[in-house]
Parts: C-alpha cells; sequence; structure tokens
C-alpha cells in the first residue's frame, strides 16, 4: 500500500480516512489551511501520521513562503493531544535557516523513519506476545486504529499482528469498532480484510464479554501519548478495555514509536484532552441519532494509568517508566 | 405519556421504538405474526414490556381462535433472553380454559401489575441509592433504555430517576449510547429530555473515564434476566461497565420487576445469550460501517456476575440471592 501521508509534487498528498471503507480516495493539500482543516476532520489521523503531518506542513509552509513560524503554530495546535504533531513540526523547523530544500529533506526523513521505527517496535511487541501467549494461535483485541493508516507506513499495534501473521501465528482479530468515529470498523477492519486477516468486528462494550468467554489472548492498542511514568493517552474506551483486561488477567500491550513519549509530563494527569464535536454522536451521515439538541461527553482520548498496562513497547523495545 | 404497549379496539397497540427519537408513532399490531416481528425487530422491547407483550400476544391469539397454544409457543421464543416473555406467555396461557376474555383480563391485569410493581421497586432502589450516595445532588450513568419505553410504563432502573428527579436530587444522568441500536441516545435521551431532567449522551467508550475524573455517583440499570444466585443478564456493554465500577468503588444498581428472576438457572452461566444480525454493526440507515462481508460478533447481552453488583432491587425490596 502507497503511504498513509507523503510529499507529492507541490502538495501533500494523504488517503482520506474520512472516505474509507467505501472509498480509497486521495487528497493533495496545498495550502497550510488545508493542512489544519484535513487534521481537525480527521482526514489524517494517527499519532505517528500526524508527526508526518507536522513535518511536512513546515515543509509546505516553507516553500509557499510567508510567515513559516506563525503557520508552524498553526500546525502544531490543530490538535491539543498527541505530542507527534508538535514534535513534527519542531523537528522541521529546525532546519529552518537552510531554506525550504532543507526543510523538506529533514521531514521526508522523519517519513522513512517512522515507518522503519514501527517496523522495529512492532516487531519487539510481537515478540513479547508470543512470550506472554506462548504455544497457541492468538486471538488479539483491538481497538481505534493502530495500523499503517495511523502511522507513514507498517502500523504500530496493528504492526504487531502483520509480524505475527507472516509466521501463521494469528487465529483472528477482534476489532472494537470504536465510537463515535468508527476507525476500528472502518479503517482497521479495512487493513485487516486488505491482508487477509481473520477479523470480527464488534461492538466497544462486547469487549469485556469477549474475554470473559476466553476469546482473548492478548489486548494491542496504539498510543496518543506517554508520560514519562508510563501512563498512555489513547483513544476513548482505552482506559476501560485496560480495566478489563485486567480483571481477567489479559495481558495488555501498547505499541508506539518513541516520538510518543513526552518526557516532560511526569505522569498521564497532565495530559490535555481533546474534547470533540456534539454532532459525532448526535447524528450520522445526516440522520440524527438522538433528540435535537441533546447534549454530549465526548472525550477523544483518555488515560490508562501504567499500573493497568503490562508492557510499553517503543522501537528501544520495553519502555521502562 | 400512554403505555408503551397496550391493547386497542381489536389490536395490541405498541409505541414503534424504532422511529425514535424522530418520530414519535404508534403500531397496531392485528395477528400474532406481526407481534412477533415487532418484538425481533425490537418495535417493542424491554424486558418487563416484553412481559406485557407475551400476555397481550396470548390474548390476542385467543380471539383471533386457531391453535392457541403453537401461537404461544411462537411468542414465547421469539426471542430467547428475557425471561419475561415467557413467563407474561405462560400466566395468560392459564385462562385459556375459561375463553378469550379471561385471557384478555388476566393480561390486562399484568399490564397494571407492571406498572405498580416498577414504580415500587425504582422506588426502593432510589431510598438504597439515597443512602449509598448521601448528601449529595446525584450523578447517575444509564445504560441502554430501563425507562417507561422498557415497561409498560414508568421504568425501572430509570424509573428510580424520576423518583430522584421528583425530589430535586438528578444533578445529571449520564447516558451510555449503547451501540449497537444506540437505545440509550434514542430512547433513553428521549425519555429524559420529555421529563426535563439534565443529561449528556456519550459514546459506552467513556464511561470508565467519566467514573476516574468522578463525575458518576452511581451506576443504575435494568436487567433480562437474573439468575437465583444474583448473576444478571443485561445488555451488552452491563458487564465492562461493572467491572468499571468496581475498579473506581462507584455503587452498581439493578432495577427490575421481580418477574425478570428465574429461579430455575442456579448461576448466570445458564442463561442463552442472544446473537443479533451482523447488520447491526456493518451499515447504519443504509450507509456501511465496515468493509463489504465484515463479520461481527454482536451479542445483544453479557452476563454480569452477582459479585460486581452492590444490589439488585425488585419490588419486594433488595433480591437475597
Amino acid at each position: 500500500m502507497r503511504r498513509t501521508i507523503d510529499w507529492g509534487e507541490d502538495a501533500i498528498v494523504i488517503i482520506d480516512q474520512t472516505a474509507l471503507p467505501a472509498d480509497f480516495r486521495l487528497l493533495e493539500l496545498r495550502t497550510v489551511g488545508e493542512l489544519v482543516d484535513a487534521v481537525k476532520r480527521l482526514a489524517v489521523r494517527g499519532a505517528p501520521a500526524l508527526g508526518a503531518a507536522g513535518a511536512l506542513g513546515v515543509a509546505l509552509a516553507a516553500r509557499l513562503g510567508g510567515d513559516v513560524r506563525a503557520d508552524a503554530e498553526l500546525i502544531a495546535h490543530a490538535r491539543p493531544t498527541a505530542v507527534n504533531l508538535e514534535w513534527g513540526v519542531e523537528r522541521a523547523l529546525r532546519k529552518l535557516d537552510q531554506g525550504p530544500d532543507a526543510v523538506l529533506a529533514e521531514a521526508l526523513a522523519l517519513l522513512t523513519e517512522d515507518e522503519e521505527l514501527n517496523k522495529t517496535a512492532s516487531g519487539h511487541a510481537a515478540g513479547i506476545v508470543r512470550e506472554l501467549c506462548p504455544g497457541r494461535p492468538l486471538r488479539l483485541l483491538s481497538h481505534c486504529n493502530a495500523g499503517q493508516l495511523a502511522t507513514v507506513g507498517w502500523g504500530s499495534a496493528l504492526g504487531v499482528v502483520w509480524h505475527l501473521h507472516e509466521r501463521g501465528l494469528v487465529k483472528e482479530v477482534l476489532v472494537d469498532e470504536t465510537r463515535p468515529l468508527l476507525q476500528g470498523a472502518r479503517l482497521t477492519a479495512w487493513e485487516l480484510a486488505q491482508a487477509n486477516v481473520p477479523y470480527r468486528v464488534q461492538p466497544d462494550g462486547a469487549a469485556a464479554a469477549a474475554m470473559a468467554r476466553g476469546m482473548v489472548d492478548c489486548v494491542l492498542v496504539g498510543a496518543d501519548r506517554i508520560a514519562a511514568n508510563g501512563d498512555v493517552a489513547n483513544k476513548i474506551g482505552t482506559y476501560g478495555l485496560a480495566i478489563a483486561a485486567k480483571h481477567h488477567g489479559v495481558p495488555f500491550v501498547v505499541v508506539a514509536p518513541s516520538s510518543t513519549v513526552d518526557m516532560t509530563l511526569a505522569s498521564g494527569a497532565g495530559i490535555a484532552i481533546e474534547e470533540r464535536d456534539a454532532r459525532e454522536l448526535t447524528e450520522h451521515a445526516g440522520v440524527p441519532l438522538t433528540p435535537p439538541d441533546a447534549r454530549v461527553f465526548n472525550p477523544a482520548f483518555d488515560v490508562t494509568p501504567h499500573d493497568l498496562i503490562t508492557a510499553v513497547v517503543t522501537e528501544h523495545g520495553r519502555f521502562a517508566p
């Protein structure tokens, strides 16, 4: 598959994740405003992919001229929770005094690294999962999308599935649909279908019942920000899943590139959690799901304390808080 | 509000719950086939309301003539999990040898009792909730719909909200949207809006995060079947919610009429769990949510062991396993 996000002729090219699984289509982003809009409405999403978006955004701004540092601020704060976005912006900005070509070269280097680092991190995690759950074909549970589409390529948590599937070790992946935006049902299921990995989609509320029935050997998730003590911010629902996994003695493994670690935060308590639009819950495809004017509680992420997590794995191996 | 299910001129009249919250409309069910279809597609749902549907179904069959016992079998097994359906059928059947009018009278007596028993049960539960969470305006969490629409009238778990709201004790109800069929977002939110109770709808995955933020004083749910040891079958997602409540020390209270108790079952392990159609997860209003031909895990209910439940409350008060 082509990269989730890449540089084209004079534009950032992304796979439009709002159109999947019905349509696979590319978007060319030619202005900083178009990029910020694409990030806000999750046409490109996933912490590692947002790191690439940050760096390519600065490269785009540098080529277009204008106030690059002001543009960089807009990009860095398009969404608040994933630390990678700001990290990608800052890394590209460091080359600004060497001119637009140097900025673009740095951004493209970051993209290549992202693919490699996620492949390495998920390889480490695959080894850890095999140690935790030895001697059987694996039934894995996935929340949200931490696959190719959440990264430049390959994927983080779903990368573990690709490594294990190559060795014939995956029996089934249970896919949390992941309300409200259904990244599991739409994106993870699409990736698994493309790769011919057996999967079933389930309502988020069915995960604990699946564990009670002995249908889950290990839970695999990505991360949007990891604090120094190993607390993990990830898609809403991750925390409840971790509590249920602990209750059932099911290993809970987080996989992310080290760019997701924010050593400036002592714990997850300091992570800003994005609250998103009510319409994500009050309607679907224009059909109302609630009474008119219903108020909502719609945090995009939650924080899972480190003591509920079996292992946080980056390209350096197991993360030691 | 009129009753959720009642007897009309020559038909069973129900509020069509598939049309809410957009449309409030009534359906007249004139044949046993129409009733069975309405039960299967959840136009009428909720364990106590299904008890009424069972009894009225036998009354309808008796008036129409034909093989009433065969019709009663069809009705009793239209859905497998709620014990009330079979219970309502059996109760009405006991009057069959006294003629159709006696059967109808028995069914109507059951309807009147259902309203009274749920009002009593939820009154007991309101007292227990006040003891568990004294001295503060209450933030309650609701899953699925255990309101007027799940019963003939008044409601079970949501009945507790009506009792507490009458005394000005409800600060807010957090409403799990309850995928896949959104009984929380569509039905519970609609009832709360009608009654002017403050509420917010949340994705099911946000419940644990809401507890961690200290936004929940007590969880209130209904039940579809209660085993002799106090294990509770209820809408999928209830079990994970109970694990999260235990983890946070939040009281978890189940409210149901005693017709929901099945003393023939020693524990929840014996409860048959309905698996529903894949399309509940793969599409919404004709829009695909997953890749074509996605397989699903779609159990309608899960079983919560009694040790995760603070109190099961019926019209007789706290249920002692």
